[in-house]
Parts: C-alpha cells; structure tokens; sequence
C-alpha cells in the first residue's frame, strides 16, 4: 500500500477546512501561489492542436529549447540529454527504477523520495544534513552511512541531492556539494540532483550544479512548476549525463515512460518551448516570483528569529525548516512531544498548517515542520498579481496580517 | 530494462523515414488521426488559468462530468469513483501495481499491458482469444489456463479485457463476456476492462461491460484518446467498483498516483468537463470519427478478404488483425517465416508500416499483424476534416490511393 503524499493529503484536508469556512493560514503546500503568466497560457493555447503522441522523450523542438535553457545555465547540454514528461516526480520515478542499487538521501527531504523508493522495492539510506544547509547528507556522515548501509545488507547507488533545497530553502554551496561529488564518485554512485528550485535562488551566482563537478554521474531533474508557477500544469524535465552511459540510460527511462505515461501532453510541450526560450515576459516574470518569494519568506523567517526559533535563513524559493526545540518544555506542558502533535495543534488551535518533519524523514519526536510562505500572496488573482509587482509586499495588508497572525501564535506557544 | 513500447517505437521510426523523404503507407501506430474539435481547444484554453496542483483524482468538476458520462452510458457511477489521470496507461499501470496477485490476459492484446505487468515483478499468463471476437480470453481455455498457472507457482488474481478490442477491432458479446465474469468471479479475480474505444463501437448497442455483469469485481479504464482523437493530450480516467472495497482501491491508486504523476494538469481537466458534458458539438464530431473509422476500417477489411486473407470484420475503432497464413508458402519462398519478417518486409519493400503479431503476444511464427487504417485520413488537418465530413470518404483520392496501394502489396505477396 502506497500512502497518499503528505503533502497532497495535507493540501485536500486545508482546502476542505476552507470550503467549510474555517480560515486557514496555509504553509502546508508547495506550491508557487502564483497566477499563470498571459503569454504562457497563449503558447499552451497555440499548442492545443497538438494532439499526437509525441515522442516519449518530447518533441525536438521542446527538447531544444530544454537544452538551450540549460546551456544558458552553464549545463552544456545536447537535445538528445533532455527527457520531458508530466512533472519531473514521473522521470524521477523512472530514474529510480531503472538505475541499479539502493538509494541515499538527506534528511529531511521531499516527501516523495522515500516514497517511491519504497514502492521500487529498494532501501532508503537517510543521511543527516549539515547544520549550514540541506538538500545535501553531511559528507562527515556520508562515508560512515554507506559502510553500515553495506554491513546491513544494502547497495547504495543512487545518491538524491536537492539544490535548492526543499523543505529548509537553503541553498548547498559549492564547496559542500564538491565533498559529497568526491564521495559518490569514489563510491560509484550516481547522483540524481532536484533542481526544480534552481531559477528561485535569491542570488543565482550562489547555485552550483553537481552536474557541473561530476557530470558524467550526475542526473539532474528539473520543470515549470516552482519557477513558473505551473506546478498543476505538470511540465518536468530531466537531463541525462553526457555520452553513451547517459544515452543508455535515455532510452531505459524512455522505455518505463513509454508504458507508464507515453509522453507530455502536446499542448504543453508548446508552452514548454515557450517557457524555456525565455523571452522577456518570461524572464522579468521568474524575476519578480524570485523578489516576492525572497521578501516574504525572509519576513517570515524573521518572524520565526524574533520567537527565538531556530531556522537557517532562505536562500531560495519559498520555504522555511524551523526548530521549535526551544518550546519543548512548554510544549509538552500542552501535552505536545512530537513534530506532528505540533502540526495538528498549530491547525486545531490557530489555523496554522505546516507539515511535520516527520514527513521529511525527520525523527518524530523532533519538533521541526515546514512552512511554505507562498500561499500567503493571496487568495485570489487580483491579490497575487498586486503582491508580485509591489516593492513591498510584507506591507501588503492580507499579507502582513497572515505575518502578524504567525507571529501571534508563536508567542501563544512559546 | 524496460523495452520502449513496440507502437511507439515503430511510430518514430516511421516519421524519421517520413522526414527522410520516403513515402509510408502508415498502418502501424494506434492514434484516431483526426483533428482538435476547435471547442475542446478553446475549453483547454479557457483552463490555463488552472496552475493549482488539482487533487489527484482530479478536480470534483471533471469528476462529476466523467461520473455523467459514464453514467450516460449505462455504468452508474458515484463521483468517488472516478480517478483522473494523464493518459488510462497510467491508471492501468497503478492498477495491476497495487491489485495483488498475477495477471490473465487475451491473447493478442496491447502491447504495454505484459510490458507493465513485467515491471512490476508480476507473471503475465496469455490465454488465446476465441475465434468470433478478441479482448477476452476464450472461456474454454480459461480455467485450465488458471489452473495450469496454479500449477506454474503462479497467483492468477487479475484479468485484462479490452473492449472493444485492439487488436482485433472487434467486441466482444455479451454472452462471451458473461462467460469469462462467470469464470473470474468464481476464482474471486478482478477484472480491470480497458474500454478506451467504448465510443467508437460502430453500433452502440453492441457495447457490453463487464462492469454491468460483475460490478463489484470490475474496474473500467478509459479516456479521450481515442474518440476525441486526444491521444497528444493524454486525459484517462478509471472507474473503481461501487462500495467499500473500490474505495479502498481508489485510495490505493490515487496514494501511488500522487508519488509518480500527481495530478492530470488543470487545463486538461477544464477539457476534460467540456467533453465528458458532451454538448452537441462534441457528439456530432464523435459521431462523424466513428462512420469515418466504420467506413475506412470496413474497407480496407474488403481489400484483405479481396486478397484471401483471413481477418475478423471490424467492429470499433480502426484496427484489423489479419492473418497470412494462407500466404505462408509464398512468403517463405522470400525467406520470410516469422510476423515480424513480415512487417520488416511490408515496410522495406512497399513502405507499408504495420505492428507485427509478435508485438501483441502472438506466437512468433505467426503471419499475423495489426493494421491501423487511421492514419489514412489524410496528412494535412484539411485532408482530414475533409474526410471527417464526407459521406463517401473512401473514393477521396488520398484513401482511395492507400487503399489501392495495400491491394497491390497484397497481390504481389500471395
């Protein structure tokens, strides 16, 4: 039995509160909380009479365009690396399953990591992050964690990075991301780096790629859904490596996805070329998502530093990993000893909903959650679009009070 | 590793000699090869607003309309039991992932289900079709194939059906159907029927589910593929059984769709309500797709009896399943004595592509092969919506040509 994704089931349970009128403070979900950019909507309009299987991989021209975009970035890439599909969760998917081994990731990490590791049969090897950032495992732990993952039987092969990273928004540097390279590429691993937050780094020189250091081993996935706002859209992309190991591995993806999702919807595929040949809308769109997101979550985390929480400080997209060790004692007064206790009272009592670390692949008693501050800008277009083009948006009213309201409750738990 | 499907891969092969300049009677890939009804276009349009990651049964709207549609159709369906999906492959996929047990299927049948059942560590046991229709297993070969698998170490639980069929273009009777849920429910196994083509039976009134005869065993797949000529788009749907057990099934399914796909994408959806409402517009193109499918299918169907070769007359969507085997002598005085020979020799020498019956799980020896007629309508949107309104559409010249030219190739073979 595969659980629904946290996230996705904490989401439908807000929505539903909401539907019945309760007024949810939402920092459960990860989702841009942005409206559609017009002339994206008009290329997905143009791409509607596109309604022939496309290749699995994607049409050439959407590949192009996918490798032009990562060329940009200093991902030399040719057509032939980039795979398209339905959302980059579906080539991850697929990357898992086809690669041999067993698997490490950070903890905490997405939700749906371990999830589908544990639906492909293989064994999940958590491996903590360091205290400056995550997304990556402390390359003091990693060596460590894969000797006693073999002694246990295991074969790990794979290594996740996420960089950017989701749930603590920090962003890997190079020099972190270089040890652990040095590492898998000692060990024979393979890296499949998440990078579907990359065009949100605050500072984009701050963003290195292991792709970059290790690139024969490295995978990286990637899409419109956090950059463009488009994550019900479902546009994702992966790169293989260069040369003939990457083109193996092209065609046993392309062989899963053909018998699980044939291809990305035609129609998308257009919006998709549209989106990565980035002309000027585009551009200044992702800019102005990446000055919002920046503002509101540092606000946000301030906030948390105010309450005397530890949280690491944003680097990227829209999500904050605080640490509520803090209020253990008071907490437990309440009768509160585990990260999702805190989670359901933080929704019963003050409408607040995040998702627990547990779900991260945190410990349950670890009073940590994540808070994605990007359902904050607004609950309707009028508001998101006001919140995108302001210079201050934390003064925006609904978006200052959502503030004041987090604020309120920390000091109420604390 | 998993092989690219078979269709597909021929479907690329096929348009890199087509941009190679070569001339391809196209009969091997399984897409309606008509054009986008322009309100369905203008319906995907008006949903690019809908970037919110829908839940993962889809968006209530299009729940409710596909419930209506099905309902429509004789199947009462609730809403809860309505997933939506990027294409029914994956709900299929998800299906056979989280039923327990192994899997029965007729023999021929389409190419991606063993090819799934294999990934997911499942035995696939083919049993034939009987001689008047393709889809199910004949009922007299059944419960011995049950047991022989028992026998085997095997865990026969799940059973395929496609009605109406590809690759035989047939349906199944009602009585042939009654038969095998007769078999199934006895040996307690879950029937998932694939009725993809359901709105392309060229008379109506020959549609029967097995839904209707064993409603709490039977899960029902379907989507816009094919009747809407959608297949680019990817919008399918499965309908669990009614009660307690299809919700745990639903919830089954949806917790794996939320870790591999997410979510069909919300524009898709917005075309997903407009269709499954089916206002006039939608009616009349499905109406118009299947007499133009009737009439190309039943003709090509004359020009291979014509010929003295022996196929089942079609009676949905735009396949025929023909056999050589008269032709055997003939063929192998050229060398030639498997299907996929055949099919290499057809494209090689007379550019006609076809899907040899190898492909379908038909013996290797056999001189059998799908042929979908399709692709005929023409090579440019106005060939075919040419086609799509005319009362005579196989003396247009373009149809007239191909149907002409597989006489010839037909003649020079035997």
């Amino acid at each position: 039995m595969v659980p629904r994704s946290a996230t996705l089931a904490l989401n439908e349970s807000i929505n539903a509160r909401r539907a019945a009128g309760q007024d949810i403070l939402h920092l459960g979900f990860g989702e841009a909380g942005l409206p559609v950019l017009p002339e994206i909507a008009a290329a997905l309009a143009e791409g509607a009479t596109e309604n022939s299987y496309a290749p699995v991989a994607g049409t050439v021209r959407a590949r192009e365009a996918a490798a032009r975009y990562l060329s940009r970035r200093g991902l030399r890439t040719d057509t032939e690396q980039v795979i398209l599909a339905p959302g980059s969760k579906a080539l991850l998917y697929a990357a898992i399953a086809v690669l041999p081994g067993d698997v490490v990731l950070p903890i905490p990490s997405w939700v749906t990591y371990p999830a589908q590791i544990g639906f492909l049969g293989k064994r999940a090897i958590g491996v903590p992050i360091p205290r400056i950032a995550g997304g990556v495992p402390d390359p003091d732990l990693l060596e460590p964690a894969l000797t006693k993952a073999r002694e246990a039987g295991a074969d790990p092969r794979i290594l996740i990075l996420t960089v950017p990273d989701n749930p603590t928004g920090t962003i890997a540097g190079a020099d972190l991301i270089a040890r652990v390279c040095e590492i898998a590429d000692r060990h024979g691993m393979t890296i499949i780096c998440d990078e579907i937050y990359r065009d949100l780094a605050y500072d984009p020189e701050a963003m290195h790629s292991p792709a970059t250091m290790l690139p024969h081993r490295t995978i990286v996935t990637g899409g419109l859904s956090k950059s463009m706002a488009l994550g019900g859209w479902r546009i994702g992309f992966l790169r293989t490596p260069p040369g003939r190991a990457g083109q193996e591995l092209a065609a046993q993806i392309t062989g899963l996805g053909s018998e699980v999702w044939s291809c990305l919807a035609g129609p998308m595929q257009a919006a998709a070329v549209f989106a990565f040949d980035a002309p000027a809308e585009v551009t200044a769109h992702i800019a102005a998502s990446r000055r919002l997101h920046a503002s509101v979550a540092r606000a946000a985390h301030t906030v948390f530093a105010k309450a005397g929480v530890a949280c690491r400080a944003p680097q990227a997209g829209f999500y904050l990993y605080p640490d509520l060790e803090l209020f253990r004692p008071a907490l437990a007064a309440r009768g509160i000893e585990t990260g999702v206790a805190l989670a359901d009272h933080l929704l019963d009592e003050y409408g607040i909903g995040v998702l627990a670390g547990e779900h991260f692949g945190d410990t349950r008693e670890s009073l940590r959650f994540r808070a994605a501050t990007s359902l904050l800008y607004g609950q309707t277009a009028d508001q998101r679009w006001e919140a995108l083009g302001s210079n201050d948006p934390t003064s925006l009213p609904w978006i200052a009070a959502a503030l004041d309201r987090l604020h309120t409750a920390l000091q109420s738990l604390g």
